[in-house]
C-alpha cells in the first residue's frame, strides 16, 4: 500500500521537482498539493511537463486540517512560513520533511543569520538535519526532517572528509560557489529574468549569505569543533546546477598529496549511493536531474592549500531529491527509491 | 531474464541518450557498446553522467561477429554507415533498430535526397518505418526497424490527423521548425560551438534538407496520396528540443474551426501514450528528457490556413526514446517500458 | 550645438538601449530621462552598464511641462501610454519619435487589433510610419515619427522587394518568426524568467499577434494593394535578435529563380546603409548590437514557393536604433550617425 | 593620415574582435589581415558581422616580408607562434602588440609554466607588459607590447590596490574565477560545444593554470615583493565575460573596513578611464563589448579576510580592447580612442 503524501507549496520549482520525482515513486502517492496563490489550477496548468502524471490533481489552499492523518507532508515554502504551520502538523501527520530554512539551525543561529525571532523555537529539536551522508543516524531516528539548502549540501559534501579526518584547519575555509537560477525560485525578480541572467555572472550576498550558517553547522558536526567559513555565491546563466570550489589550509605537520586525499575521499563515501568521488573535475551537467553529487579534491604543494570541489543539481540533491531521500529514510524504505544517479547529458 | 543488447556508435549523443534510457529498462541489458574512435575508453570516461550506471562498460570497436546472437542491436551511426554493416546483422541478431537514415526511405528517394547510391538496397524492405503512432502494425510485424529522424517525427505527428481526415491539401504544406544543437551531434563543427550558437538563430539546409523526404513519406502514408512539404529548419540556442510550426491549406468546401480540429486531434491520439494534444501552445521544455510529443492545432479563418504545432525532445522521442519504443514493440514488451512522459522542468 | 533630447520611459530595455546609442551621438545630448516607477534612481543604478556615460543623470517623473521646448522626445512607453501624453507634446517639442504602437496604425486598424478605443485619433496623421527603407520621404517630411515594431520591421524588409516588384501574391503570405526575450521588456513575467526560457521554444499569440497589422500595412504600402499575412511569433532562448522566415506564392506566369531574386534584392537595397542582402542564410548574431538587417531570398521550384529571410537585433534596428535613425532623418542629420553596421560576434 | 596596421591571426575570436574595434578607429587602418588556415576567404566569409566594415579585405598567409614597414602589427596567434615570427618583425615594423603569451613572462617563468624552451628569449625584454593601469610608464616607453591574458588582467586589477598599499599578505591569495567560452577561441574542442557548455559549470586547469604566473608577476610588480596566488578558473555557459573573486589575508596589525577599502580603491583608480570602482557587486554583462573593468572590495571582519571582485569582457579589456589600448599608447594617441566604457545590456 502506498504512503499518502502532500506537497505543501507545490507550485514553485522545488515543489514541481518533488512532484516529478514522486511520480516515479512506487510507494508514495501524492494525494494533496497546495499553493495558495494558485488554488484551483491543476498541476498541468502550471507545469505542462507534469500533466501526464497528475491528470486530475488540483492545487488547494493550505489547510492543516486537510493534512492531518497523512503519512508524509513535504513543506516547500518560503522561509518563515513553515514555522507558522509546523505546530499544527508535527503531531498530526506521520512525518514532515521541510525543504525550507526554518528548522535547520539552532534557534540562536537562526535568529542571528535571519535577523528575526523564530516563531516556533520549541519545535526545532523535533527535526533532524537532513543531510543523510553526514546525519543518517539522526534522520532514521527522527520523526521529522529539515532538509538542508543547496549550497550547504554541496560544500559540506565536498569538505566533510577533510574535517572528519582533521586534515585542515577549521578556520580560514573559503567556499566559492556558483548556482543556476532555479535556486531563486519561480518568484518574479528582475535578477531572474533571462535577459539579465544570460551572458552574466555576478556574486551576491557578499559576506552575509545565510547558508554560511548551515555550512558551519554541518562541517562543525563532522569536525567535532566549531568551523568558520567565508562563503561567496554567484549566479551563473544556467537553470540547474551548483558547483562549490572550496579552499582550506592543512593543519600544521600533516603531509598531504592529491592521490592520498582522493583515496581518503573514496573511503569516506564508499558506501554512499549518491556521492561519487571522481578523479576529474566535477561538472554540474553530469548530475542534471539526478540525486548524485560529484566531488574531487587536490592538494597544492606550492601554496599549501587543499582544494575540494563538489557539484550537484540544486533542485534534486540540493532540494527535492534530498527531501525524498530523507522521506525514504524516515519511512524505512530503500533510501534510493525513485532517485536516479544518472545525469541528463547533453 | 533480460534481453541482451548492443549500442553500436554509443559515444555520440543519441548513443549516450540510449544508454541513459536503457539503464532504467528492467528487461534489456546492455552487454556491448561500440565506438571506433573511442575504443578502450569507458562509458564514464566520455559521459561522467553515466558512470554510475555503467561502471565497467568499455567501448569496443564495431565487429559484426561480436554482435551475432544478441537479441537487439541499436545502430547509432552517421548516415551511410549502417548500410555497410547491416547485411551482416539482419540474419544474425534478433532485431536491429537503426537510428540513422539508411533504411528509412525507399531506395529511389534515398538516392535522390542523399545524392549517393544506396549500398544495401535489398535490405531496405526488411526495415519497418519506426514511427509507432502511424506505423505500429508494420513495426510489430517487422524484425527490424528504421527509426525516423527528429524533424519528421515532429512534423508528422503535428500534421497527421489533418491528412488522415482529408482536411487539408496535400500540397502547399510548410514546415518551419527549430531544433536544439544536440541534433548536430558531438562532432566538431564551428556551427556547434557555444560562442557561435548562443544569442543566435539561423535557418539552414534551405529548400533541400533531407528530412523533407521522410516527412513526405510519413504524411503520404497517412494521406493515402503523395504529399509535398517545404521544410525550413533553424538552429536555436538550446541543447535539446524541436518545435515544428506547420501551415496547410484546407481542402475546398470543408468547414473548419479550432475547437473541432482540437477535438479531432484528441480522438486521433486518444490511445497514444506519448502524444498529448494540448489546448495551449506546445513548449519544448515541457517534454525535456521524456518521450512525449505535445501537439496543438488552430484554424485561421482570416487567412484560411490551418496551423499545427508539435514539440518534443529531439534526443528522446526524436531519436533514442523512439528507438527504444520501437525496440519494446518488436520484443513484444510493453511499449512504454523505461520511457517517461514527464518533462524535466525547469 | 547639440540637440537637446529626452527619453521618456527610459528604464526599460528600449529606453536603456536608446541611452546606449545616444551616448555615442555627437549632436544629440540627453538632458532628461524619465521613468515614473524609478524616479530618483540614477541611470547607473538601474544599468551599471551605462553609468560611465550618464554619471549624473537621474530618472524623473514624466511631465509634459518639463519636456516643452526640447528638440527631440523619444517615447519608450508601454502601448497606450503615448496616446495619453502626445497631445501635450506634438506642438511643444521639436520632434517626437514614438517607439510604441500608438501612432503606427490607422485608427480603425488600431482599434481592431488592440481591442480598444484610440484616445488621440486626431494625432495619428501627424506621425509618419518610421521604417526609413520604405517610408523615407514621408519621414523626412514629417515632424513626428512612429517607429514600427521589431517583427514588422524584419518581415517588411525581408518581403518588400517581392511585393514591390509584384512577384508574389498579396495573400497566402506566412511569416514565421523567432525573437529573443528582450522583446518582452524588463517587466516581470513568469514567461521571461531564465529558468522558463532556457532550453525552451514555444509559439505565442497564435493567429492574433498585433504586429500582423503593421506587417500588412507596410507591405500593402509597398505593394500598392492590400496584403494579408499569417504571422506566428516564437520565443527562443536568447536575449536579442529576431529572425523572420517568410513564405509567399509567386504570381501566376512569372518565372523565378534564386539568383535573379537575389539580384533584385541587391538592386532594391543598393542605396540602403543598414540592409545587407546576403547569399547565405542570415544569422541574428551577425547583427548583434548593430542597426543592420541581413536578408536573403530563395525560390523553391519544387513547391513553387518563395522563401525570404530577415534577421536583425530587435532592440536596435527593431526598436531603439531605428528610432535614432528616424531622429537623424527628422533632424536633417546624416542618417547613420551613431549607428553601427557591425555586429558583436561572438 | 592613418597608421597602417595588420592583424596577424585574424580569423580567431580575438582577431575578429580586434577588427570590430579597429573598424571604429579614426587613425588606424587595417591594410592586411592574415590567417593561414583561411587564406583566400574574406573577412565577411568568416564573420558576416564584419562584412560591412571590411568589404574587400581577404585573409592572406602570414609573411613577415608583407608586414615590414607597417606602423603596427597585432599578433593574435596561439601560444608559441609569436616567438617564431617576432624576430623578423621587431625591427621592421613600427610596433608589435602581441596578444599571446610568448612575451609576457620572464624567460624562466615562461619555461617553467609552459613546459617548453622559449624560442626567442632575447626578445622578451623588448616587450613591455601591457597592463596599462599598472605598467603605463613602461608601455609608453616601449616599442613593443605583450598584452596580458584575460584572467591576469581581471585578477590584477581587482587586487592591485591592496598589494600596492601593503594591506594584505603576499601569500595565501586565492583567485577563483569564471570565464565565458569565447576565451577558448574558435578552435574545435568537445569542451567548447554548445551542448557541453550549456547548463554546465566546471573548474579546469586545477592548481596549474598558466595564467597564475602572470597574476603573480603583475601583483608582485605592484607589491614590490614576490606574490603567490592559487588560481582556479571555471568555464560557465556564456560567451563573453570574466569574473574573478579574490581572497586575501590582511597583514597583521592593520585595521580594515569595507568603506575605507572602497575609498582607497577609488583613489587608486581615480584617473583610470577604464576601471570603475563600484559599491555593488560587479556583473560581467555590464561590461559586455566595452573595455571597462568593474571592481569592488569588502573586508569580512568575521573571518578576517579581504574579498575583491573584478569583472570585464574577456575579449575586450581581457584581450583585443586592451591590445588596442596599448596600441594607442605606443602610437601616442589618446588612450581611449575607439574604446567604449559602456556595456551592451541587456
Amino acid at each position: 500500500m502506498a504512503y499518502r503524501a502532500a506537497v505543501v507549496g507545490g507550485s514553485g520549482y522545488t515543489g514541481a521537482e518533488l512532484l516529478r520525482l514522486l511520480a516515479g515513486h512506487p510507494e508514495i502517492e501524492v494525494t494533496l498539493v497546495t499553493a495558495d496563490a494558485n488554488a484551483g489550477a491543476t498541476v498541468g496548468d502550471l507545469y505542462p511537463s507534469l500533466a501526464a502524471a497528475y491528470t486530475d490533481l488540483t492545487y488547494d489552499r493550505v489547510s492543516p486540517a486537510d493534512l492531518a492523518g497523512l503519512d508524509l507532508v513535504f513543506l516547500c515554502l518560503p522561509h518563515g512560513q513553515s514555522q507558522a504551520i509546523a505546530g499544527e502538523l508535527v503531531d498530526t501527520v506521520g512525518h514532515v520533511v521541510d525543504l525550507g530554512a526554518d528548522f535547520r539551525l539552532p534557534v540562536a543561529d537562526y535568529e542571528q543569520w535571519y535577523g528575526e525571532t523564530h516563531a516556533a523555537p520549541d519545535l526545532v529539536d523535533r527535526f533532524a538535519f537532513g543531510l543523510p551522508e553526514l546525519y543518517r543516524d539522526q534522520i532514521t531516528g527522527a520523526r521529522h526532517v529539515a532538509s538542508p539548502g543547496c549550497y550547504p549540501t554541496t560544500a559540506a559534501l565536498a569538505l566533510a572528509p577533510l574535517l572528519a579526518a582533521g586534515l585542515v584547519e577549521p578556520t580560514g575555509i573559503v567556499v566559492d560557489a556558483v548556482s543556476g537560477v532555479s535556486g531563486a525560485g519561480r518568484g518574479l525578480k528582475v535578477t531572474s529574468l533571462f535577459a539579465e541572467v544570460s551572458d552574466n555572472v555576478s556574486a551576491y550576498g557578499l559576506l552575509t549569505h545565510r547558508h554560511t550558517a548551515e555550512m558551519e553547522l554541518a562541517l562543525g558536526h563532522v569536525a567535532g569543533e566549531p568551523v568558520q567559513v567565508l562563503f561567496t555565491p554567484h549566479l551563473v546563466p544556467m537553470t540547474r546546477g551548483i558547483l562549490a570550489t572550496c579552499y582550506a589550509r592543512p593543519v600544521a605537520g600533516v603531509s598531504l598529496d592529491s592521490a592520498s586525499l582522493l583515496a581518503g575521499y573514496g573511503d569516506f563515501y564508499a558506501a554512499e549511493p549518491f556521492v561519487h568521488v571522481i578523479d576529474g573535475s566535477p561538472a554540474t551537467k553530469a548530475t542534471l536531474g539526478s540525486n548524485a553529487a560529484h566531488v574531487t579534491v587536490r592538494y597544492d604543494e606550492r601554496t599549501n592549500t587543499v582544494l575540494a570541489i563538489g557539484a550537484l543539481d540544486n533542485l534534486v540533491k540540493g532540494a527535492s531529491g534530498q527531501a525524498l531521500q530523507n522521506a525514504n529514510l524516515v519511512l524505512g524504505l530503500c533510501e534510493t527509491t525513485a532517485l536516479s544517479t544518472i545525469g541528463l547529458m547533453p
